[in-house]
């Protein structure tokens, strides 16, 4: 039994420090990942790597959250360039070895409130 | 001690019956919600039940996956109505007695993906 949190740890240092072997390290070679929002898909690790590699440019991140039991994590991680932020929040799953099974991520996006709740919320 | 990973539970199931009452026993006196994307925070135990009671609407709840160590939880939680499935994500963390603490949600939304990558990706 492996330890998911820590290996999640590590899946995020491995990629801020673009150490793509040891980042796959952190895989299962028939490891799943998937973006409900825009339903894609990249299964097994050569492929989950280099997407990682290719999408993850110039970003710098910081990791704000992660939460695990046994089996799964969640972590909660900030992106940042010179521009802007944006946040990502993957769901992981692990292998009985304690490499990583599965990966959703989601990417929630900054917007305008709706309109017509103004008076139950304050803004920060 | 409480258990958080229950307590997430009764969060999404009173909130499902709209069981105002009992949700609200999920909560801290001075809970804290916030919305990251739009910036938007909610503080005290009535807001908080006011504001989902309100923005619930006509939305049927189905809980994915609730992910938790021993003070901090995440779910993801399908909504849908009679159009539309919207998922949501939700970070808490405890009260010494059990209760919710924080919450902050996110609210991805449906996209398309960005140009550029359907060599390394597959559609589901």
């Amino acid at each position: 039994m492996g330890d998911i949190a820590a290996t999640v740890e590590t899946y995020w240092a491995t990629a801020q420090a673009r150490d793509w072997r040891a980042f796959g390290a952190t895989l299962a070679d028939d490891v799943c990942y998937e973006l409900p929002q825009t339903r894609e898909r990249v299964v097994g690790r050569d492929g989950v790597v280099r997407f990682n590699a290719e999408q993850l440019g110039e970003w710098s991140l910081e990791v704000e959250r992660v939460v695990a039991d046994a089996t799964q994590a969640v972590s909660w991680v900030r992106f940042s360039d010179e521009e802007e932020e944006t946040q990502g929040i993957s769901f992981f799953t692990s292998a009985p070895d304690g490499k990583i099974q599965t990966i959703t991520d989601f990417w929630p996006r900054a917007e305008e409130p709706p309109a017509g709740r103004e008076q139950l919320t304050e803004r920060f």
